[in-house]
């Protein structure tokens, strides 16, 4: 819908999916599939394995539901092959239908026998999650009639698919000539095609993030974030994305674009209903169709708790989605500990190859979306406030690149009294207390800890310049758990946080409450020093 | 089923529930309803307010899917209430109709304005997540005619409910002497059933528990596990579970029970199906339905991030399910890094009120249960491996209870050259790499760490009698990731562990290419003392 001209269809291709009864059974799958049909996905075409056997046996034991039926309900043209082992006439018919069908997806019910051809072992749990064995391998070699060395092919079934490379050859060409066509014609859409199917960013694209100064007025990190969405959006062709329902909340939506809908599919806003985990999953597809395809999705933080699954599938499959996930901390306020996240931050610093940002004004907002475009091999998740926040003195969007940065310090020598880390919105409370105790005579650095993955990768000499190994009087202030905080402490420091679940209450109230406030940092600093 | 006789109907109630638009997008209540459906569950009755609006508005840009006809598919009886803002004639008797549908759950769809009666405001998101208001408050009593103070209830009203006042003394009267006859003639069902009803465990149930020693041949503790599981279902009459689509890996099936079918709802093994997140949400139902009720749920360990939600909830609701996952480290081998946990550990640490354990032997296994059956509040999750593992001199059901405790030590006055710290499967490791230097004339301390939630919980004098403050030299090691560990091996100290995602290969090969040996340990120990 973006790139193609009545003169001109350069994407023409279809999404072929796999699916088996497990699949059917997951929760995930019904997301994905509910939206699936409400977009009507027509060039997706699902080839359902149905063979009645899982893990624990026939699928009898706990799944009985009708799929067709189910896919029916939720706008899917259904076919149904029933004989999936030898019908290949049958299952080449039902796929021609499918394609044939524009304005809905297509699920073909594919009814095989799992193991086919084993005389032993098909139909039963035991081809499922084993090898069939050498024995068995004979005996279905000789049932199928395959008299064969194994790893040999034939002649005749090389040859058979050996019809496709020049096929393939000449379908390319003729692609190539019709796209240099299309780049004459229409420069600016093939700049931006090639730059989605390439990964290569346009140049200059960071010059678009905005910066703020200490007297720009604070504002909450969701909404700054909105701002360098739609900063960025103008700039790279491949961003799109949207919220699970909280697009208002999120503070997503793309302003100069509409919504991304069965009439409409070259908008960018994506509505993903209250669906976490079926819209991480689908950003991860967004993500891998095409390196220069940027998806962010976004919802409450503590939902991550919903689509876990589908991150760590990001950051396994290097796949670089931008999680976009406000409301970080108790000072959501009234919506209460269902709400509130506590353990978050800890449980996706632990996980490999995702890059946990929580930036602490406008500056390391924008820095934060800098680090999250880059990263096209490694999800981000950036963790926003929904409380207003001020802009610091000391902010920047090259300390974000550093994961952990000096953002103020009245010593010398690379020897303060006392070195105090903040991060998000617990990094304003750092700054404040930094500042009592300077009057009090101490030398103190403040330090914002954005991320601790970025921290991780630079350099021992920078690590020591911002964190030295001889001062161990230090105190960490963050609205979370205090999990993993004392590898950063030392046994020496003090790590304020929260290990127990929130409460309903205002920002302000709250916080008080749960003792994350300059006084207590304060104190525990004298405690340490 | 298992209580009702012919001569006494001790429990006749239904389970209703509510659901909204956003309950219906979610994967979870797709994985529920289905399992809804396929078990028959004729007393279940859910009523959703299908309004059409959500956070973003009208449900039409993300969700217009057929709600009736997919709960067809699922096997429920559908009901729809065209008119749920004044049908109350109507909502009565389809009611009334789905209380006598006995073989399948009910789903009466009620069509309602959201904010009915509200004049600006109805049929609109801004009655979703904000309240009215007073002006619109005021407006909305005038169009109701509801001249009434605020918080006053009129007589009429008062009059109208107060019925139900001596309806309901004499209901639970005619129970009382119904379970009183049900009790004498009855007796062993009758203490069963107010063990269930009363959360009151069996008197010395904890006997049943099976004790190893360094003898008794070495097994994965998921077998070990199934030991347990086969013998405290003998003594706890609420014990019942089971797995998702992975009973025969789990090793979680009841030998003496069948399957808790349609057909034969007395039994205790529940097939849930390839359904976590639905699997987590019903046991946290069947917790919270009876204190006595104690369901376990299984999956591999890193499935958990498909069903974190459910076990969040488990945490915030205080509801004590046991949750038994197994494959709890790269040391499940062939599968791969999508199966093989690393941040798991830490990630259920830094959550509140939930009791991660990690047991390394027969001992700690049934140490494990007695602590999860124990803690009714608070859920367990057990992570077992799915390899063998020895039999350790010094492990013990005790031991498990304090959470960190000592399995050998050849030092004297609480001052050993070094701490080594292991759990579950490095355990033996850390037992290893301690003889060896032992050998080597160190004097060595070998901690099992099986439970930091646990340990927290113990007095200073004994957390430092376990890990004196003086001894700075100590080693931990766990294949997953390191994040945490700092904290108890401090700044001097060495955590051994996995901060990279798995891979493919024999245990006994990924945990040398790994790192995760006893020469490891060996090394490092030495390094720090």
């Amino acid at each position: 819908a973006r790139f193609n001209k009545p003169d001109a269809e350069i994407v023409d291709h279809y999404t072929y999916c796999i699916l088996g009864d497990g699949c059917q059974m997951e929760g995930i799958a019904q997301e994905a599939c509910s939206l699936a049909g409400h977009w009507g996905l027509g060039k997706l075409i699902a080839l359902y394995d149905d063979n009645h056997i899982s893990i624990d046996g026939d699928t009898a034991i706990a799944f009985t539901e009708s799929v067709d039926l189910r896919f029916e309900a939720l706008g899917w043209h259904v076919i149904w092959v029933k004989n999936g082992n030898t019908g290949y006439d049958e299952i080449r018919a039902a796929i021609k239908e499918a394609q044939s069908v524009k304005d809905k997806p297509t699920l073909i019910k594919v009814t095989t026998t799992i193991g086919f051809g084993s005389p032993n072992k098909s139909n039963s749990y035991s081809v499922h999650g084993s090898a069939l064995g050498s024995k068995e391998v004979e005996a279905t070699r000789q049932n199928l009639g395959w008299p064969y060395e194994p790893f040999h092919v034939p002649e005749e079934v090389k040859k058979h698919w050996s019809r496709h490379t020049p096929e393939g050859a000449s379908l390319e060409a003729e692609w190539t000539s019709k796209f240099a066509e299309y780049e004459k014609k229409y420069p600016t859409e093939a700049a931006e095609f090639k730059s989605i199917i390439t990964g290569e960013l346009p140049a200059g694209w960071e010059k678009a993030l905005p910066t703020y100064t200490p007297e720009t007025p604070g504002d909450a990190t969701r909404n700054l974030s909105q701002q360098c969405l739609n900063a960025l959006a103008k700039v790279l062709p491949g961003l799109l994305g949207g919220s699970a329902d909280l697009a208002s909340s999120n503070m997503t939506l793309l302003k100069m674009f509409g919504d991304f809908q069965k009439d409409t599919p070259e908008e960018r806003n994506v509505r993903f209903g209250v669906r976490e985990h079926g819209m991480g999953a689908i950003c991860n597809g967004i993500a891998l169709h095409s390196p220069g395809l940027i998806p962010y999705c976004a919802t409450f933080f503590v939902f991550t708790d919903y689509m876990r699954g589908a991150m760590r599938i990001s950051a396994l499959s290097e796949s670089g989605v931008i999680y976009v996930m406000t409301h970080d901390s108790i000072g959501l306020g009234e919506d209460g500990p269902t709400h509130q996240p506590i353990e978050h931050l800890a449980s996706f610093r632990a996980m490999p190859n995702i890059l946990m940002l929580r930036p602490a004004d406008g500056n390391e907002t924008a820095g934060s979306y800098k680090v999250a475009v880059e990263n096209r091999k490694t999800p981000s998740i950036l963790a926003l406030s929904r409380q207003k926040l001020p802009n610091l003195p000391g902010t920047s969007i090259e300390g974000v690149a550093k994961g952990g940065y000096t953002i103020s310090d009245n010593s010398s020598g690379n020897k303060p009294d006392v070195i105090l880390i903040g991060t998000g919105s617990e990094l304003e409370i750092a700054a404040k207390a930094g500042d009592e105790l300077r009057k009090e005579g101490k030398s103190v650095r403040v330090v914002s800890f954005v991320s601790w993955e970025l921290f991780e990768q630079q350099s021992d000499e920078y690590k020591e310049s911002v964190l030295p190994a001889d001062v161990t009087a230090r105190v960490s202030i963050e609205a979370g758990s205090t999990f993993g905080w004392h590898k950063i402490v030392g046994s020496k420091g003090k790590a304020i946080g929260i290990d127990k679940f929130g409460a309903s209450a205002p920002a302000g109230i709250i916080y008080k409450e749960y003792g994350i406030t300059a006084e207590a940092v304060i104190e525990a600093a004298k405690s340490v020093c």
